[in-house]
């Protein structure tokens, strides 16, 4: 139990509730299509008992993507805080279900577990609605320094920077993977995410962050730059590995400030539901990173988890990522 | 909001945990397969913890019937007992979001929520463990005897006759329909439900109940006969209408002590989920009834629903059953 661990996720543990609407609906809501909007505990009522019958699934992305690294074979663990009721047992069970260490004590009052009402639409672009709900209780007792000292990698996600007291948390978290020679790694989350938090997101990536994961836009947003090639020219060097997400176009990588090798995307016969490829992109090339492969290689195993991911509705593998991943694993070992 | 209703329900109002397990886990948790056993809290917990990620969808045998006779087009209400929590809220959300009219008050305290934990196996069948948590806590003072006397039909389920109160809280809502000139249907819901209550469902089906649905394991259970036709001799004429269906058979269908007739199955292109036929089947049949169709459309309208549900994972249509059955009531008009 005090082994090392691959990586530690720490993150906005939230339950997923799933419903199939149409644009009239999203209209009529006024909800921005494909976007995740932060919501308060009246809206969230409000959109709720608008949505026809749905369903409840563990979700939250630092998650998706532990759940994932998992799947690979890793040795993970998250910290997320839900609250001492059902949802909350659910997202525990689930996570624990997946094989991931997860010990953050739920809260006994205040907020319920953070929910995001995600609308399916017929094109099956997803519009989420989130609400932080007991994810706001996160703070720095939350942080088990002797955990985040024992992985390889601390991996935070930008949407921890939306609830009030996490920030401190990932202070905490980012001194004690440090002091323990680990090395943090964080994903931008969502180009809103960015637009609220750029500036504190810039000196982070300056001075803490070990690994950048974002997507194009992501990163165009964090420079206020039009053109991809301006964003790579300002984020190269900034940290010691930069991995940039192009969708079908594959991704970007980058170590040391060397120039950016393209990696190509896995191909996927059929595309069903985007949501969470850049979760399990950083499952993918975290596993690798943490084994010791070499950047390409990382890369390449986040196209092959993407593409399990998006072939499918849900944001965590259906099947073993460990297995998936087995031809190109063989071919570098 | 006072006018006529076609159909009230009564049951256990329950929330789906759905997961795919192998032939193994249900040896070695010593699940009875394809079956519905009853659970206790420490039971639910242990065998919840075993089982992988999971997801969570509203159900409820009579819940399901409810929903998809509001699918047809019905005036329908629901009366079940939750509890003030996270799944509560999910099972009142999904129920009222399909268009049924639910006002029973959740319990404040006691058991939560009830769950049915459902092993998905790899060849289709489900296997169900049920923790009755706050249906324990509904009883008499739960029936609204102004709403059952506005239902043309109060539509009970045999699984009630498991919690300890519930009983009593059935006689009431049984004399309510009937003081109003109203109709009692029931169904036998499971043969292991039958088993358990074989004497009060005897009685009840003598002197009670008007519209009986059973399938054909449940009617001869019923009986403890080994036959059929036995069975059908049995029960034929002991209330105003019977209803027994048979799977891929179709149904037969008696009324007023008449021979059954026989009743097709509507074809279905491939059986992928064969739980909550019976439910669905009892929503067209009520559907029918309650329209003033003759006995061998209002089980058509049966074998409709139940085709419809069979052909996709989950016990709630999704599609409507109004458009789905419009060519039946157009030939019938």
């Amino acid at each position: 139990m005090n082994g090392e661990l691959d990586i530690v996720g720490i993150g906005n543990a939230i339950v997923d509730v799933l419903s199939h609407e149409d644009d009239a609906f999203i209209l009529a809501q006024d909800l921005r299509k494909g976007g995740m909007t932060l919501i308060d505990a009246e809206r969230v009522d409000t959109l709720y008992a608008a949505m026809r019958p749905g369903i409840e699934v563990s979700g939250g992305s630092c998650a998706n993507t532990i759940v994932s690294a998992a799947s690979f074979g890793a040795d993970v663990a998250y910290i997320g805080k839900v609250r001492d009721d059902a949802l909350g047992d659910t997202f525990a069970h689930d996570i624990r279900a997946a094989g991931v260490l997860f010990e953050t004590a739920p809260a006994v009052d205040g907020p319920g577990t953070a929910r995001c009402l995600v609308v399916v639409s017929p094109d099956g672009q997803r519009t989420m609605s989130t609400y932080l709900g007991a994810c706001v209780e996160l703070g720095k007792e939350d942080i088990d320094e002797r955990l985040v000292a024992r992985a390889k990698v601390a991996y935070l996600e930008g949407y921890l920077w939306d609830p009030p007291r996490a920030k401190e948390a990932m202070r905490l978290a980012i001194a004690a993977a440090h002091g323990a020679g680990r090395q943090v790694a964080l994903t931008l989350s969502d180009t809103f995410c960015v637009v609220r938090h750029r500036d504190e997101f810039r000196a982070l990536v300056e001075n803490d962050v070990d690994i950048l994961f974002a997507n194009e836009d992501e990163v165009r947003a964090l420079y206020e730059v039009d053109s991809l090639d301006e964003a790579l020219a300002k984020v190269r060097g900034r940290c010691a590995v930069v991995a940039v997400t192009r969708g079908e176009h594959g991704s970007l990588v980058s170590a040391d400030g060397s120039t950016f090798l393209k990696v190509s995307a896995e191909p996927v016969e059929k595309v069903v539901d985007t949501t969470g490829a850049g979760d399990s992109y950083a499952a993918g090339f975290l596993y690798g990173f943490t084994h010791g492969l070499d950047l390409p290689t990382c890369g390449r195993l986040g196209s092959i988890a993407a593409a399990e991911i998006i072939s499918h509705v849900g944001s965590r593998p259906l099947v073993s990522l460990s297995d998936l991943a087995k031809p190109e694993l063989d071919a570098v070992s």
